[in-house]
């Protein structure tokens, strides 16, 4: 049975939204898995009786009494906040009684927790998080998508590596494709971090490397990993999710409103709806973490469970831990 | 009277959509200037003899047999072609026959050639590209759109300067509000650069600085200018002009003929299409030089040329040299 974790304290309206996740969860998506909400064991047992319909055996409680808030300081939070969910919930994946973690709450203490707790693969240098970015097909994979601001070559080349067996292992993509995000297709554009990894990256014979791919390139399909630093990452990320937003204001200026709340323009916006990716997985570390939107709705949860439970039945974890090693994935 | 000079030999259908593009400014926009057509005479004189209806004397060619291409090395075309279009276009305005450039050409070759020929400010320690980004309502400008890879904080806190300028001399803004991209709103977050930038535009008592702002605040009207790298710049100026393609693939497949093509839809598209723009303002450069995209269609050269009289009528360059020497601009 895989066990999940979720942090039922973290995000805007915990442990209500926390609760709802895991409880549409359990309905609706399949498997053999069990959900340990964990916090404070009132508020959750309050939150789901509110939900009677939940099955048998399938959600438990852990009780952690403190609560990292948003505002925390992330360190200081995971170090003196021993019996704050976010600890509690990794303390369990490490002790063996958890096999991932899900939280929408304090990204940067879910970090740095996760790694201090977790720790990273051999031959990681730093965690990164997998952004998935929605296109006209299948979303490509944006790593890093805001965990680290400055990389080096070497960092950037980890990205690839862990960003290509996420796109092999969750998304279902074979021999996957990098590209390095830059501005020009030119191997000696852009800054010499950039320059130092396109080197890497193409001397490398295990990556299915593409060359750069520019800002135009990422919704394109160019390929199923984007290479690229934190800071632009965590920019890009945020930008996109504000253009669902905009281009919702602009029809609601110009089209009729039962063309505009039509099933059709329905489908449209679910395809920009990062609810529909669930959550950011954080790469490289020993285990399954899932950072969550702050804003997420109760169908992010659930499809962050989702992607939780199949990182653990796919063994991501170990299979990053084999490529970083540089040994061929294992099955 | 304004004297525009318009590379001709510049983007994907030269001279053909220049020169189509000069003919529509000249029937629809209004104003008192000239347009300069710089290039191959011969095959200007092809172009504009498909033209019949110019009216008299506002459309002359200055000859220039040379083409510096999409693929050349910047500043070795700029060196080596002396009677290129974009250079010889420069050299007029250098000798007080021109006002301003505009160009869909090598942007490398157009960067490189400004700066060398017209020169910089004095306090301007790089040119930078003034970028566009439509919104709901008024757009908002990104300094740096993809001139400069590292910037130093001194410089972002240039690029805010000459921003400023520009949105108030063009885009109309009093006061305009400058704010820092960065991924998070404290003053700590980001690298180096971005941090010591932050310090200096707080403590710059000449300008409207509203902290930091992320990806999610750029098309939220947060404030008129943003400053970031023009790596960062340049990734999001690309990403952005994919988007609209991108939403308009998704309504294809989901939504009615009749809707998609009505004139209410038309609306909703115009709005996100850079053509409005014209083209991005080479900032910093004594004088006025506008970049277009290279597959700019009539509709932006026509209005490129328009923000270039713009620009040219109400003393842009001057009032950007005022600022950077630390006065009052003057009126």
């Amino acid at each position: 049975m895989i066990r999940i974790a979720l942090d039922a304290m973290g995000g805007d309206s915990a442990p209500e939204i926390p609760v709802a996740g895991a409880v549409q969860a359990v309905l609706e998506l399949p498997g053999s898995y069990e959900i340990q909400l964990v916090g404070r064991r009132a508020e959750i047992e309050a939150a789901l009786a509110r939900h009677p319909d939940v099955p048998e055996g399938r959600i438990t409680i852990v009780d952690a009494p403190d609560v990292i808030e948003m505002g925390d300081k992330p360190l200081a939070a995971i170090r003196g906040k021993r019996k704050s969910s976010i600890r509690v919930a990794l303390e369990l994946q490490k002790a063996g009684e958890s096999d991932a973690f899900i939280s929408a709450g304090n990204t940067g203490a879910v970090m740095a927790g996760s790694t201090l707790l977790l720790g990273l693969h051999e031959g990681v240098q730093r965690t990164a998080i997998g952004a998935l970015f929605p296109t006209r097909s299948d979303p490509v994979l944006v790593v890093d998508g805001g965990a680290n601001i400055d990389c080096s070559p070497r960092e950037l080349m980890g990205f690839a590596h862990i960003g290509v067996v996420y796109a092999r292992d969750v998304l279902g993509r074979e021999n996957p494709t990098v590209g390095l995000l830059n501005i020009g297709e030119e191997k000696d554009k852009g800054n010499q971090a950039v320059v130092g990894a396109h080197e890497l990256l193409k001397a490398d014979k295990r990556l299915n490397f593409v060359g750069n791919v520019e800002g135009r390139d990422i919704l394109g399909s160019e390929c199923d990993v984007v290479v690229c630093d934190g800071f632009v990452g965590n920019v890009l990320l945020k930008f996109y999710e504000t253009v669902a937003h905009l281009f919702g204001d602009l029809l609601k200026r110009e089209i009729e409103p039962e063309v505009l709340e039509s099933k059709a323009m329905g489908r449209v916006f679910r395809v920009l709806d990062y609810a529909e990716y669930g959550g950011a997985p954080l790469l490289g570390v020993r285990g399954v973490a899932i950072i969550c939107h702050g804003r997420s709705p109760a169908r992010a949860i659930k499809n962050a469970i989702g992607v939780a439970v199949q990182a653990v039945k796919v063994h991501l974890s170990q299979h990053i831990a084999a490529e970083m090693a540089g040994d061929e994935a294992v099955a």
